[in-house]
């Protein structure tokens, strides 16, 4: 059994908007002794949701050398806090288990006797485009997501991802989000371009969502490139490739008209700027 | 601009645990005036987190004739309550816009003038593997993530999702996920062989995720539709299909050890009864 090790939870912290967090992730956030996140959403939940008396510990980036944490450290570190303290979150921007290494950071605490558990969360795969008007499926143009980063892992020596069946599952009306989508963007879209998919596919890239500094790009396979380079796309982004970007026209129009405030300012930015 | 209208959420209710609502979905629930909301997870989330004033109505089946409301009947409903009530929730399993018809719904809001907002939900796409042990991305093994539901609308004459190309991203190494993949399990574990995928290619089916009844069958294209058929497997269920499948097996090691009780009971449960 276990060595009397606390636990450690591998929370999901949603695409950034605190009020995305499930009220177990702000639950154990509450009561953590001790939580570690990455850089992208968990530095603006622990200054919104700040935790009751816990150390955090950014572990996307050191302050002193600006040298990220190697996943080793992030490993053994968990491993460590969980010996001394009962309640240790590990907050991983969405969910932990898509493309968040929640399922490697898994397998070494199990392998180590420390008790875990995941906690899922919201992915920004669909809320980044259904905040900005676009749902990932619809019965009449999609019947299937597919979600990949662009952050493939570099020690790969080729990329595992059938960019063939990708463009496919598109070109049959499925909806392709890729997370993480704008250093790569140039090189994503020529893939999917020599793969046969129109130059006329509809793109949408959805920058900081759910964060008051959201944008929308609305473009096209063959212009998208540009004009994420025009309006000065950073990350993170969210791609959507597909049919149903054409969509949030139609759903635009209502979008932004609620009576509450916040985040729906984000959202009111978002629909006018877009029209 | 909109005669007067309050506000239809479009909420996203999650995979069935309330504490895997979202922060906001909770509190807008409890500032409803109105709800509605489906069968399959809404029964047990206003059960238990119960709308302070609201009028509540199960649009999922009529209690009466046990007939389903027809979705322009729901349509119709949500605009004529917007006219009186200031805060009406629109209650959806998993996110609205995963096979949830909520683009359909915030289409024929905005084109009558009803302000709307979407907040989007937990999927069970992902948390439901997640629970189980499984995470549906890895570093090693799963590079890729495709969703299609078990339930094609019945109205297409043909299937829009290509299955060759989804059993190409299974093959080369991604994950495919069927949202309420039982009643025509055995169809499509047929079309995935035809196509090419292995006998041996790991399938599990998470029955009921993140409920007290919770649990999961191991299995692989070859047998799991027998397996499915002995463990009596009703829906709602998650299929998952893929290399990560094996996964569980290293990250159950550690699972079930928390301190807290529920929700983890049920993933006990789940994670000893498999081993």
């Amino acid at each position: 059994m276990t060595r009397g090790y606390g636990t450690v939870y591998l929370v999901g912290a949603g695409p950034g908007d605190p009020e995305l967090l499930t009220v177990r992730a702000h639950r154990l956030i509450g009561q953590a002794d001790v939580v570690l996140h990455d850089s992208l959403v968990g530095e603006r939940i622990v200054s919104e949701v700040p935790p009751a008396t816990a150390t955090v510990t950014n572990v996307g980036k050191r302050p002193d050398t600006d040298r990220r944490w190697r996943q080793a450290e992030i490993n053994r570190y968990m491993v460590r806090k969980a010996e001394t303290e009962e309640t240790v979150v590990r907050l991983k921007g969405g969910d932990p288990t898509v493309f968040g290494r929640g399922g490697e950071e898994a397998e070494y605490l199990a392998e180590n006797d420390v008790p875990f558990e995941f906690v899922p969360g919201v992915t920004s795969a669909i809320a980044a485009p259904e905040v900005a008007g676009i749902p990932v499926t619809h019965r009449e143009c999609a019947s299937s997501l597919t979600v990949v980063t662009g952050h493939e892992d570099p020690t790969k020596e080729t990329s595992r991802l059938d960019w063939d069946a990708i463009a496919d599952t598109v070109a049959a009306g499925g909806t392709l989000v890729v997370l993480m989508g704008v250093s790569r963007l140039p090189e994503n879209v020529r893939l999917l371009r020599e793969r046969g998919l129109e130059d006329e596919t509809p793109v949408a890239v959805v920058e900081k969502a759910t964060t008051p500094d959201e944008s929308v790009t609305i473009a096209t396979l063959e212009t998208v490139v540009e004009r994420t380079r025009e309006a000065d796309v950073e990350p993170p982004a969210t791609v959507v490739v597909g049919a149903v970007v054409k969509r949030r026209q139609s759903v635009l129009t209502a979008l932004g008209e609620s009576p509450l405030r916040s985040p729906i300012e984000t959202r009111e930015a978002v629909s006018f700027s877009a029209r």
